[in-house]
């Protein structure tokens, strides 16, 4: 299986390179590691490796969710990896389903959220910015998910229409403000997860939920690195601090 | 939607009483809190309440993966949700993939899986031990997530047939001694995912996959849990250390 | 310098079984693992090993203030070493210093403060719960600490008389009452710590402090353990959760 | 008590401009928050509030060991106060000992020891570089601590001469090296410190102090600031990530 026109594919040249792009005949990846033909990518196999125009090593390879951050430009502070797989895995998001999703930010979640309800699965992503909702689109597009997003300018507060979700994921200032209306639009014992920075949003989402939702718990993960170097092995010196906490609960009626 | 025999029902009385059973007229679920009579379940809806014969409540929920553990006997030390979720947001688990597994202990893994890949997707649970082999089809059959995976005795470091794979996920002693029979059953540019308890383990294992795997990076996550208690709010006194160490690359050719 | 009556021993026989005696000819040191007769200590040198009754190896050591815990019958919940350690530090407290201690508890922070201030220095230990203060008297006089301490018993909250003191350590519920009058006791620039485990607790302690304090810090302390073993290396499987959160701030004027 | 030329003082703006100087008439603090002259900060008192000549707002405080790093020009990667503080609290430094220190580094490691052992204690700062080791006097001239410290340019892997320390505290690259020298030189039962960045320097560490040291162990540290702010509490989003292991263990004879 060779690389075609059209195929979706990430440029690895190392962990802070990784390029997305969707391969055209003349075009031309630019990196400060050098350019890269897309001519010269044409045909070639997945896991082969090329050279840039500097001589620096590019892997071909298939985008994976942990890479979708690479293909986006951000407007807003994005949930990283550690925290939106711990989300995406407590909300069972998986083939078919339906995902309401408040606060598309950049469009990340939105991604993963894509690229897990498959073909048949739809993500109800809802902003009230449209300048966010246009981006979010963009980045979607590029990573060929536009097809499973629905795309809404709302307010998630004032959220009506749609409903029997399987999962809803809030990534607003203040989801207590949505609890009724996200608990009214999920089925019967769906999970909602929001994603809050401070403590104080938390007690003020948990105490919303108190009463419409169960098994509400609030979590917050950590992800250290290990560096396997020549001369040993360590956790990585660097390490992301706090981004936000989540929160679970489970539909109850 | 009421439910009915035959229905996948969570029994959630708190966070350390929750029970997986298939609704069976006759069955009792016996708790500690007391028992409840399927018959009684029957003809309710998703998200109910019901008494135990104690007077415990108990939610009526659709299981997710999250609560796949509940469900299960365990033979061996079991991944935690923690790692389980890390791991398959890394391998891009989802609707359609056929996933070699190696090591399936109790089947946690594998259920997951199971459940991310969908109904056309395949899970290849491969154990060299008969009676792991014999639980953890136990475990998937009371998951309803049997017809997705195709169980196979035999040793991994030995595999052959079966090729193509869009992901490998290893949760052997010695991962480092099927790197190469794991990279040739991997479709190029798919990723492998190993779990391991020491930093040797893991030293060996990076160690093996150079050359063959790129994009190689170790990880261990830390989750917290927040309590929201009516005396204040803290993370919680309990906390669980480690666990293993989680190895990802991706194939190169 | 061969260990003699009137000696404070540590005897090791594993991490969880440390205890503190003070050498005196007759006694007998009772374990799960056997009995130890002082008779036999006596003349034996720091750092040798002797056998318990069941032929259990014990080290004769010099005990440290690490070990303290193990000397204390424990009437509450007390403050570990993880968080001990960082809170003498940012104390300063050394030599010849004079500290307000709000809260006892068990005696333990009591204990290290008294082993770091030295001869010349002094701990006032305040408590209103008479029974806490004699257990921590107890127990600091199974240390050989008491003649550095000053044992009152009154609240907190209510603290007059002494002035000066070079820091203050406060484990009470609610600090923010007593912050007036720790301000007025402290020397100009001196630390105020206090230890406590809940964020409102922490919210309420720092709005308190503001004005009358600056530098203000709040710091929760995680402490791994790694196990170097025949069979690998790895963190531990067992990590100590929350304990409390650490405030700091400094008198200003 | 008013502040006098020669009294050490930290002007503290916040917590990223901490300068700790040497009060001396005509001299003068520069910083990016404009200067301040000492001449305005004689007679003033610890704890008040001057002005920059930019208008920014600085306290004059008595300098804690917590701010030691920032007197230091550093000539190498230097041990954190996270780090700092457990190994002096493990290592029960106090009043009156004497201590061997190998690898000076900074000298920040080498101050704290310093003001913690008080005026009769000794530190014995050994370190086979010479670049270092004045740079690290240079420091401890700074902050006044130089007559507690004996400064010894030789290697510590053939340290002799004296002998009876109450803790040792290695910051090298291979203490394997020096297990036995610092074991001769240790009074029994006396704490080794070790601070290492790889886990296979603590493995080769570990196995050299098997035999020679009990109640061996290994602890990393990991501490995280809370921030109390207008919108929200919430732990920091910066933290400091892997920065060493630190081995203990007693002498045993």
């Amino acid at each position: 299986m060779s690389i075609k026109p059209g195929d979706l594919i990430l440029f690895y040249i190392d962990s802070k390179r990784k390029f997305i792009q969707r391969i055209e005949p003349g075009k031309i990846l630019g990196t400060d590691r050098g350019v890269i033909r897309h001519d010269d990518v044409i045909g070639r196999r997945l896991g082969e490796q090329i050279s840039t125009s500097r001589g620096f090593k590019a892997y071909l390879l298939k985008p994976l969710p942990v890479d979708f951050l690479s293909a986006m430009r951000r407007v807003t502070q994005v949930i990283y990896p550690k925290d939106v797989s711990l989300m995406v895995y407590l909300a069972g998001v998986s083939e078919g389903a339906k995902v309401l999703e408040g606060g598309v930010g950049t469009g990340h979640v939105t991604a993963v959220l894509a690229y897990l309800v498959g073909e048949k699965g739809r993500v109800f992503a809802v902003d009230v910015d449209e300048a966010k909702l246009k981006k979010a689109m963009e980045n979607l597009d590029k990573l060929g998910l536009m097809n499973r997003v629905v795309f809404i300018r709302k307010d998630i507060r004032e959220w009506s229409g749609e409903r029997d979700f399987d999962a809803a994921i809030l990534d607003v200032p203040d989801p207590w403000n949505s609890i009724r209306v996200i608990h009214e639009s999920l089925k019967p014992s769906s999970p909602l997860l929001a994603f809050l920075p401070t403590i104080n949003q938390v007690e003020k989402t948990v105490a919303g939920m108190k009463g419409l939702f169960t098994d509400i718990h609030v979590y917050e993960t950590l992800v250290r690195e290990y560096l396997v170097l020549q001369d040993g092995t360590r956790p990585s010196p660097r390490m992301i601090g706090h981004t936000g906490f989540i929160v679970f609960g489970r539909k109850i009626i």
